[in-house]
């Protein structure tokens, strides 16, 4: 694919559209290892969403050659912030079942994940604490959740661990079997653009009458896994947006 | 798969014929973190040849709750006692070529170990030193060797992550491609539910204003690869629809 002249690694280029998130990490030794882990199958982009304790000698320790993963590591207040400009965000679960979102096996979602990055746009990785994995407030944020088939009596994976396995499985599917698309790849919205979206049209049902606040139910995860299933595209936001912008409030009942 | 009177798992008992072998290891946390690697993979037979330190405390913490792979390790004095019947040996290369024997991708290794575990017979999966790896005389006795692809410029797998991923690709080729996720089946909206709800879309866009019917363009088969994407579910399509109710027309500009 690349012609003489051209020194650039596809490959190379394609990982570097990958980052890895590591949300509420307790102790700096996996982050460590995690920088490690990742950079063995060329993953080199490490945000770490209020660490516990960060930096610190045994991450560095732990990390071995990696330091350079964690020297340019970025230190987040929020999920969002981390993911801000990413269209992708694959979530690490425990958990079997997930009322919300879809679910599947590392390596689908290495495909999946493949498919996006072939058209040019970022995908996270994202990662919870070692004991409870990520909030349900966290999974929310992500467009898809991804489980390591681990054995069901001892599923007790090391965060550096899974993060290994995620990442070689983004590498598989990159270095792989040249997967071919035949479609056009359009842009997909990015995680802010779709979060925008999304508070847009909660805004709007609330306006007129179809989401109570004070009594919402399950109607927002609802519909956001329904939009995560169909992964938006950026021009599928704006048109959704214009919609949005012409619905109208309804007049109080009573007033003429 | 599985019959009533039979409570055998398939799988389990397949995983049962892998053991893993790790040679004249340096550090005993090595040793407890590849216990632990192991067992979330279902593969539970250690043996140790010619270890540096174990039994060992740090060995032990390490493998977190899989103390019971520890206990049960096997300590040899050669790695042919370790591969006593044994009919297929992997060993695990960082080296790219080796004149003498076949070198595949790890992924592929667990395809030529499921095939040999089909059979009914046993499986090893051979690991050298954390620094040099294995020496010639070890990899003689190998049958295949794999590697695990890496990045170039930084190769440096931890042992115990070359464990987990070597451990994860035999548990992959055993259970295969068919993952089952108890998730609740979730019924589809049929054709007609879904084209009712396009169409009550439609007149409601009309109404608002959004879609100019002397000028639709190419709105309406946009929304429409849209929701095909997500693949509506009928509870979807009530709630979308519930919403289409509650829109309502602007008035009139210069009305009051």
């Amino acid at each position: 694919m690349t012609s003489e002249i051209s020194p650039v690694n596809p490959l190379v280029n394609s990982l570097a559209q990958y980052r890895v998130i590591l949300s509420h990490t307790s102790h700096p030794g996996n982050i460590g290892s995690a920088a490690r882990a990742m950079k063995t199958m060329g993953i080199e982009r490490l945000y770490l969403v209020q660490p516990k304790l960060f930096p610190h000698p045994e991450a560095a320790s732990l990390a071995s050659n990696a330091t350079d993963v964690l020297e340019n590591a970025i230190v987040c207040e929020t999920l969002e912030e981390a993911l801000h400009g990413c269209a992708y965000a694959i979530g690490l679960s425990a958990r079997k079942r997930q009322l919300s979102h879809e679910l599947v096996a590392m390596r689908e979602a290495g495909q999946k994940a493949h498919a996006v990055i072939s058209t040019g746009q970022e995908v996270a990785l994202v990662f919870g604490t070692e004991i409870s994995g990520l909030s349900n407030r966290e999974l929310d944020l992500c467009q898809l959740l991804a489980m390591i088939p681990t054995n069901p009596n001892f599923s007790s994976l090391n965060l550096a661990a899974a993060v290994q396995v995620a990442c070689y499985e983004m590498r598989m599917a990159a270095i792989g079997t040249q997967l071919h698309f035949e479609e056009e790849p359009t842009p997909l919205a990015t995680n802010d653009e779709v979060e925008g979206f999304l508070k847009h049209l909660e805004d709007t049902l609330i306006d007129i009458g179809f989401l109570n606040i004070h009594s919402p139910r399950k109607l927002m995860p609802r519909i956001r896994r329904l939009f995560a299933r169909a992964r938006l595209e950026k021009e599928e936001v704006n048109i959704l947006r214009g919609i949005l912008k012409l619905v109208i409030k309804p007049r109080p009942i009573g007033r003429k």
